[in-house]
């Protein structure tokens, strides 16, 4: 019972400080993301598309998450924009101070878009809110159409839903109608997403919605 | 500091029970495997084609760990092979006393090879002993040539390595060697198969393997 209320008292630390980082966001004029997804489902590839496109249009800055090695912000620092490392040492998922802690490192006040890249897991970082406007989650199609369903607090808590991999729609057994039905299914508000971040299939319209999103907030 | 002793404890429980398991499994001469990884790399597809070849030869039975439904058991049940599942409501990994609660569901007198496949999480479970022999890491080309060293942890603490979706190899960016050398930098006692457990590519080694590991152990 003690073990319980310890990981009770942790989530409600946590969502004080993630309601304090929003505070923070709003002020700043930022349109925040949380992208999660499981490992290799292609966060940072997605992240690098993203960035070849509109780093003209809008400023972003991006934060870094990894249990393990700077190898994905050091992708990221190869276009010339702002973005900060949190190496979680292990831990699964990122929390509310870590980022607190990160973004005193990044010019918020000259961001439009800031971008927070999660731990590869398709499980814990459900469960922590670190103040963004939007959780969105991706899943690439190699994965499965079945992933809402055996992962559905992920889907539940995430305004965004990005199909990836569809460039392999021809190799492999994936019925994207099903994907979406299992998706909406368990988050009937999603807004589904369906890409190849490698071809740039579907980029298009990611990116308008973004840029959307940036300019309401403006 | 008070949370870091509570999570101590906790891992020093699951170590004592998984101990406990591990006495139990040894008495009854199986062999035991933990099969773990990202969401989607095909662990049940893999025990799939596995069932459908060796069941003759030995007597299988299955711990399936999901973090929601019981669809995994489902398409095992079919085998025609004692299967329990594991709904961990959300918890991201397996822990030993669940799998002490599972198993006595099962004949393990009458087993050869007792499969725990592990919920799709490449962090979490890397830190909870369940009392199995080995540690089986899945991961599949689709995910990146460089996941063993973004989730070190799990590769570590791993005697096998299996990468899978080999059949996907001539459409995406996959270095196959570079993947080894990825895995066994961080670990260099890893045995490595590289198998389509949709094709059945490379599927002889790995059965080869795993009917040697019963045979050793009766």
């Amino acid at each position: 019972m003690s073990v319980i209320t310890v990981e009770r008292k942790i989530l409600q630390k946590n969502d004080e400080v993630a309601a304090a980082n929003r505070q923070t966001f709003t002020n700043s004029g930022l349109f925040t993301i949380n992208l999660v997804s499981s490992p290799g489902a292609g966060k940072t590839t997605l992240l690098e598309r993203t960035l070849e496109k509109i780093t003209g249009q809008m400023r972003i800055s991006v934060v870094e998450g990894d249990v393990q090695t700077d190898n994905d912000a050091r992708r990221i620092a190869a276009y010339d924009i702002p973005v900060v490392q949190i190496v979680t040492n292990g831990a699964c998922h990122l929390e509310a101070q870590l980022v607190k802690d990160a973004v005193v490192n990044l010019p918020l006040a000259d961001t439009d878009l800031l971008i927070i890249e999660n731990v590869g897991n398709l499980v814990c970082p459900a469960s922590y809110d670190l103040g963004e406007d939007m959780k969105v989650v991706l899943f690439s199609t190699t994965e499965g159409d079945d992933k809402p369903l055996k992962y559905p607090k992920m889907f539940r808590v995430a305004d965004v839903c990005v199909i990836n991999k569809t460039d392999l729609l021809p190799y492999i057994e994936f019925d994207i109608q099903k994907a979406r039905e299992n998706a909406l299914n368990i988050n009937p508000n999603l807004t589904i997403f369906e890409i190849s971040a490698k071809t740039g299939e579907g980029m298009d319209a990611w990116l308008k919605w973004l840029a959307g999103e940036v300019e309401r907030r403006k």
